[in-house]
């Protein structure tokens, strides 16, 4: 069936493997007449880039965007947008030794289970260079949220164990790992010195932050907006939990508690996380991801290949110790995408 | 533009709001020649009923189903199903004094932002009610899992800050509050009982486990399964988080703890909660969710009405003190539903 | 996976059987506070009632439709409108000889090699009752486009080898036939008794017209205007052939005859049909279907059993001699329901 | 909302305009470990290339298609198929005077109302180009019908007003118009040279005829097969008119003469098209369509521009005299489309 699409007014497909010959995504239904750039584009592809940050690996992907539709005179048209992001300086040679084993923590065991066949290289289609697509198609629904104020932030409140204790938002954008607390994040940067030195990797928590949106966005009752959002979020392959607001917290809240009172202002706390009944009331939108270690580790590890025969395998080569921070940009794409989407929905329900 | 549908292969519609005529749901996509009564879906539809279990509300709702299409001599047709439950022992007269207020907490507020209007009778289509049609459907998907002896289970692991220490699976269907933990049952009713008193409300944690899942269900990259799960558990409206296996526990996890090794026999630990890129791995998928405490308290509390002027209510009524333990055959509904889509969805890639 | 789902926005998914229960639609996404009474839906399903016109049958429908939800002080709350009709006046036993026959012209055959099972009685889910959904449906649908000033008619324009030749709008409701030509409708009438003495049926042509619909409605490359309305009214049993415009004309024209060349004041004649490129063009829109006679003949008819022996049958009961005049109400309505769900699509389009 | 997409099981999404970079087609849905090449698509592209036919332009268009993703090692793996084509030879300069003008025929005033903004080079998206996508597509979805023994051939009826009179199949593709008659395809090619001279262009019937296609095919009630196929047909940019089976002949027909008689070996006639109550019977499914004359005439013309104002152009550089023969791939490639997207989920009613 295939589910390489998401959204439906603001529609994109991704495609493309890790060492393909390219990745992209196309996106359907874009407002027309809308000013849209490769450099808008490219902003963000660099964002999500490895190298930038020293939990990254550094592989020197380019990652040069062309748009090969959709623009006309530096403006959108409303037809679709396809973008397109060429794989160079990819090397397949390391993964010719793993080609029939299942690595932990991968999806190589699932593709093989569903499809009966796999590009194992680089973990092909399951490979986070999957999120190329993801954020090329966000830096387009920036643009869209842009225009009415919307401004979406992905940021790192754990990592390795270490916890952002300050939100000194100004800071994320200065330092490696998008760490609103600069204290903290020197410790995650020794978090990921240690680990790398252990061969092992590390896992972490991203908040995300979405300023300026409109009451009255989400369609209930299975398109809520929190809905879509975690489903959004939970795509994304390292991502094992999703929360709004207080989240887990509301389990040891009382009603009492967790109500957020309104006042003539608007609401006076935000446990909701900016979202009652499936529709943004107008506050600020907050959702957290808890984000797993990355599952190529230096270290030893038991598994089995396709034969189910026990082997032990190594990993080589250089990867991340942690998703974070290059999945910060991911999130914040995904979080743009969707409300992208309802934004352009709710339009429907405007009389006249 | 309505987010009332789910699914693609196996798609439910709902409809219906709290104090209306009825509420239903509208099933498309079910495979033929498939044993299906009334009783079948009556039994899902009692075990969510109120007053059931001491922390519920004593609101004697019979909730008798209907199937009024795609049934013919007890076997599914592959028509649409269509249930309907009708709407009694409906008193709206209590919610008169509220019907220009914002309820903390409630839908209330966005639903006037983004509709212009509501029905304020019940909460409307807000409402804790409109699971009725979810449940119904469930009962439908549970059938299609029970062929391929798929089993769900939803079951209260924490509530009121009570949690239960032990997994006594057999014990889930003996007790009131769908806890494995006997004795933790106990404290939870006792935690109940004191909220009561207070006027106040409880939240908690829901898990849910399902048992005999092929691999190969989850259509990447932005249907996976987990992703899909996410989507149809937070479309529930108490619930704030999402969590898959290790869940938010991964943040604080190594890459060598966090990956499942794998042995001749599969899987040798589950900390994936049997998710692996998207796709389901043949272990037990193992889901969480936070469930927040009922809005509807006994105290006081400060909100604004329809002008945005501050008015202090205290809601009447008999309400439930926890969403729990009635949204627990909810998660398991939409666990169900989400399931038997990507059961039938996966059928489509077998060869021959 | 179910096709009983149709449109983006505003979305309908109908459900029933001829000899079941009731039947019924559920509608997604209507525009709230938009004024909606049972009335409104009652005229268009009394229009297409049997026993209207001289060549429909006289089985006593009352076909009441009622309203189960989204409706709340008679405005639209943007929810689920859920619309029922009961099956009343149902007599299988006629069909009880039938059951294990396949119809030639219907789709028992069919039905019986797609799902391995069917509900004989009346022709289940293929039955013409099944477009009371429809109608329904398409009142809502009509009532939005009301708002726009968009009006559709459909007209019989050929019955029995008859054709109208003249277009006189106002004569339209005035005959049981809804033909624009009084005295073609009376030479139809006659063919209809003459079919109906010879235990016959016949086909004809009907053509819809849509007047005030404003140019810019249509979503190419695939989801054209002319694309949605054909699969609309192809989807509608009878219907045989859908042509817009000078549609199988254009088969013989040349460029220069072809092209409507445009004026200050618009288009200067319309062989487009209102539709260019797949986007209307402001002109009025012209539909032409064809309908095929009616399968249930009193003739002695071939055809095979289930197991594929071969048996004569005669089809007892009172039949329709022609689809036409019922069907026309039917086209009227997948043509509003379509143009609804296309000018709610327009409206993500606007700026601002 | 875009429109771009069109399938639910196999799905694509085309993208490109007419001058712009490229053009292509991602087919998510696409069954895992089957033979693909690039020999495959370009066989089918090289079939609708201009400069073939006597009735065709000669620019000379090199149409290479890429694989870009989805394959492995020459086999598909389930994950998306993306394929492009350059553009090359492409001179937009002709275009630049008719830039503010509305051509008639054309969809320039309708992309203008709708979008506000418009590619005019070539005609943008609604080019006859962006038909390469479709074909690229259809050769994916043909491969998928090979296996089933399902073949899908277009052939030219009528063009000109010469209508062919023999069905000699094997001559279809031995001749430039992929006409079954050989003396009519003479004849047609003097009507082709003679409207030529005269600066004009001509209309046909394309007949499409699917042989194989197993009974059990479409989706009741509105994803019927020939609605679907009507709605893939009538988004082609030249169609006006689709029909199946006896079609627009219907009409005119009793129930007697119209239903196909079952003998033990099937259908005893046709008229049915293969298609009953939505459904494939198993017999040849038999489609036409109207193909109407090329809007890009010679001749002068009266139109508007921009501002409303009248003008009168004649549209300069080489243009097809008829959409025939290029339109008889993309009309094969949309029936495969249909057809494969119908063989996928008829999958999913198979027990076991």
């Amino acid at each position: 069936m295939g589910g390489n699409s998401l959204g439906r007014h603001f529609r994109i497909t991704t495609w493309g493997e890790s060492h393909g010959k390219a990745l992209g995504v196309v996106i359907d239904g874009c407002p027309p007449r809308m000013d849209l750039s490769a450099e808008d584009i490219q902003t963000e592809l660099n964002r999500r880039r490895p190298g930038q940050g020293k939990g990254s690996s550094p592989r020197k992907e380019k990652d040069r965007v062309e748009i090969l539709s959709g623009i006309f005179e530096g403006k959108t048209t409303g037809t679709p947008i396809s973008l397109l992001v060429w794989n160079e300086d990819v090397d397949s040679r390391p993964y010719e030794a793993l080609k029939d084993v299942f690595r932990p923590g991968h999806a190589d065991f699932t593709y093989q289970a569903k499809y009966g066949i796999r590009d194992h290289r680089g973990g092909g289609r399951a490979s986070a260079r999957e999120t190329v697509g993801r954020v090329a198609a966000g830096a387009v629904a920036k643009k869209i949220l842009e225009e009415k104020k919307i401004k979406v932030m992905a940021y790192t409140v754990e990592l390795g164990g270490v916890r952002a204790e300050k939100m000194d938002y100004p800071e994320i954008e200065k330092n490696d790992l998008f760490c609103p607390d600069k204290d903290a994040a020197k410790k995650m940067e020794g978090k990921i010195q240690e680990a790398k030195l252990q061969g092992d990797t590390l896992g972490g928590i991203v908040e995300i932050l979405v300023r300026g949106c409109p009451a009255g966005l989400g369609e209930p009752v299975f398109d809520k907006l929190e809905a879509d959002l975690a489903k959004g979020l939970m795509s994304i392959g390292a991502i094992r939990g999703v929360e709004v607001g207080a989240g887990f917290g509301v389990a040891r809240m009382r009603g009492s508690q967790c109500n957020d009172p309104l006042g003539p202002e608007g609401f006076e706390k935000n446990d909701a996380g900016g979202i009652l009944g499936g529709i943004s009331n107008g506050a600020d939108i907050l959702l957290r991801v808890a984000v797993k270690p990355i599952p190529s580790i230096g270290l030893e590890q038991r598994t089995v290949n396709h034969a189910m025969r026990p082997v032990t395998i190594k990993i080589q080569g250089r990867h991340d110790v942690s998703a974070i921070p290059r999945i910060n940009p991911v999130c914040e794409a995904m979080v743009a995408i969707v409300l992208a989407d309802h934004l352009l929905m709710q339009k429907s329900l405007s009389r006249g």
